[in-house]
């Protein structure tokens, strides 16, 4: 069970570096200091430093670069698209390696301690997939005992459903407990109240930068044309709430009360070495999604959960059985349009081991077989005043790593 | 069946006025003009004429209003909350009532026929309910017979989920028959090609004006505060990409593809006249849902449904089961923030007859029962070529009426 998982082993940088967010990494934020807690500006991290990014470009005469990084969101740098996230990163990874620009850089650090964090990017649509074969059998199992735990389309397309744009928060962001309806088995009629089964979802969210025209299909082989960037979500869902509403028509309200995303966007470039084989297909794939003979987009981005600091699972990224590259190619199969600032996620990412399951409702069996901490106490779902972080990090090239960071929120009690 | 449906009843006007849009409308959209097709700008139309709203009001000394007014999209006159609101339709309903006016008004009409319209706001998130108990009673017979024909919890919740906001579009927009998989039961596998099952639901939009603050609920007496108007939606639908996909969390790309609004966006309060007991509630409602004791938000709008200009359908808002207090209130229950621009529509429109079913899906009972066109042409679904156009008035105070216009779209061929 999760409760023999070693303490702090997703720590260990395997390159031997101990601290995370090396030059590998290089991720954007949108930060503010205290002295101006209005004036947001785009960030990017290395160590636990942060770079005022355009005033640092301004001061090098890189005045494209300055232009693109010059805004409170990423959201300009998104729309403009892989030539210019590239160049941008090229000069950025020179800036702050080649000591010949150290001292023209220096003055514009500032310490991760002294800068506020905020939503990165203006979120278009969101949508959230199930792309968890584990998952996606686990919950079957618990909500529809005695059918088929997959329901029969699983395998042929990447599930997924439409999530609430505005109820995304940046990491950090105190979740309250939600009210709403709920109605038990054995309830004459639903109840309402506070949530009384309040769970996290660990999931990879991915942030798209350039929109497609009317009609256009994303296919297999353009995903690196329109995801900039990569980053940690927290889908957090109220499992009562959500089991009486999502018949017929998907989950609601159980999931729109916050979702939550970790502050440091990735570029996806980032993560070259570590695309890995997606796991086998067991059904033959439409040749929209077939990709049999085309670059593999898994990735193998090591997740670990933590409620209170103390990790209760490790999912795998790499076992997840539908890539980015396939989500992305079926949400722009029919024709959507695609904008910038459109945040896909996985869907809760668990592996098969019970070390490996990204939510309480697969840890505790629906609160059925409550999960005892390190600490002794035990937790059937999330409590009041507990916080859930979500790290993860990455194998990077030649024996380096890429850090996601980590997104976390604490649960403050219901309000009436 | 809707063939025998008189063509042209909904254009007759009780009090006898044959020009739809008079001064008890006044709804806002935005538009631009051949000459300056860029120049985005708020509109006023009555009757066949639109005013340059922005412009008329700087002309009359009105500065505030002009400030509100003079955007290229509604959102900062929706983000300035119902003082704002009313105070600006009781100066535009005085300005083009009143003859002293009528000179210094007159340089800032422009014929309708003279304008391009455009999508009147920017959609922040987009939530469809399925609020017509006919409507889902029928969908259930039709997709699970044999089963009860509601789900448990429809008379409990307004179920609702959400939709993509970046597919919302203009009345006028192609809409393209989207590409997606589909699997009938006697299918060995999915097939992939252009929908065989496309079609319309004819529904009506809430645009809300004012946010909330984080957790903040939305009473059932709170609707005026946060609902700036009302428009009509058409939400795009392939049944069979649907019916392959939808389970089990709720209907993705058989929507995404494409969600049209009507250009005018009518005041709430416009439909002071309109508002009429729902329909009996047959069970007992939880506190934040029940309108037993508050002013009633039945609405009497008439709508109908053309296809190629003959009409099919005459579903009446106002045998609506959830009302739109009781949507806002159940979104918001969970503390889900509202954003300026937010948009939930009410699901399809229908009523008991068989002439007032919103969708072919009821109309044809999901194509097995063709409709015969007055034009004695048939459809089981709709056909390349089709135009659907919704249209919809209600009525106003002292015998008049207020006017929705149209929703229109035309069914392009599937683009390879």
């Amino acid at each position: 069970m999760p409760t023999d998982i070693p303490q702090g082993a997703a720590e260990r940088n395997p390159a031997g570096h101990d601290s995370p967010f090396g030059p590998l990494t290089l991720p954007y934020g949108v930060f503010s200091t205290a002295d101006a807690p209005d004036l947001r500006r785009v960030g990017v991290r290395l160590h636990d430093r942060v770079l005022d990014a355009s005033a640092a470009a301004r001061a090098l005469g890189a005045d494209a670069e300055a232009a693109l990084l010059g805004h409170p969101t990423l959201n300009p740098l998104l729309a403009a698209g892989r030539p210019a996230w590239d160049l941008v990163r090229d000069r950025l990874t020179e800036w702050l390696t080649d000591d010949r620009h150290h001292d023209a850089i220096e003055p514009f650090w500032l310490p991760l301690a002294d800068v506020t964090l905020h939503l990165p990017f203006e979120v278009a649509d969101y949508v959230d997939f199930y792309a968890s074969e584990h998952h996606a059998t686990r919950v079957g199992e618990i909500f529809r005992p005695g059918g088929a735990a997959l329901t029969p389309n699983w395998k042929h397309l990447p599930i997924g459903y439409h999530g609430r744009a505005g109820s995304v928060v940046v990491s950090g962001t105190e979740v309250v407990r939600p009210f709403g309806q709920r109605k038990g088995p054995d309830d004459p009629a639903p109840v309402y109240g506070p949530s009384v089964r309040l769970d996290y979802e660990a999931e990879v969210g991915f942030v798209v930068g350039t929109p497609t025209a009317a009609g256009e299909r994303v296919g297999l082989d353009a995903v690196e044309d329109h995801v900039f960037g990569v980053c940690l979500v927290n889908d957090w869902s109220a499992r009562d709430i959500q089991a009486w509403e999502y018949v017929p028509l998907g989950p609601f309200l159980g999931k729109s009360f916050a979702t939550s995303v970790s502050p440091w966007i990735v570029p996806l470039q980032a993560f070259s070495a570590a695309r890995v084989a997606p796991p086998a297909r067991d059904v033959a794939l439409l040749p929209y999604l077939d990709d049999a003979k085309l670059p593999e987009w898994g990735l193998d981005l090591r997740l670990d959960v933590a409620i209170n600091g103390q990790v209760v699972a490790r999912p795998p990224f790499s076992r997840m059985y539908w890539t980015v590259a396939q989500q992305l190619a079926h949400l722009t199969v029919n024709g959507a349009v695609l904008r910038t600032g459109d945040l896909f996620a996985s869907g809760t990412v668990s592996g098969p081991g019970d070390d490996q399951r990204g939510c309480l409702l697969e840890s505790t069996w629906n609160g059925r077989e409550p999960l005892t901490l390190p600490d002794g106490s035990t937790r059937g779902y999330l409590e009041d005043g507990d916080e859930v972080t979500i790290r993860a990090w990455a194998p990077g090239p030649d024996g380096g790593r890429v850090d996601l960071g980590a997104v976390t929120g604490r649960i403050a009690p219901a309000a009436g």
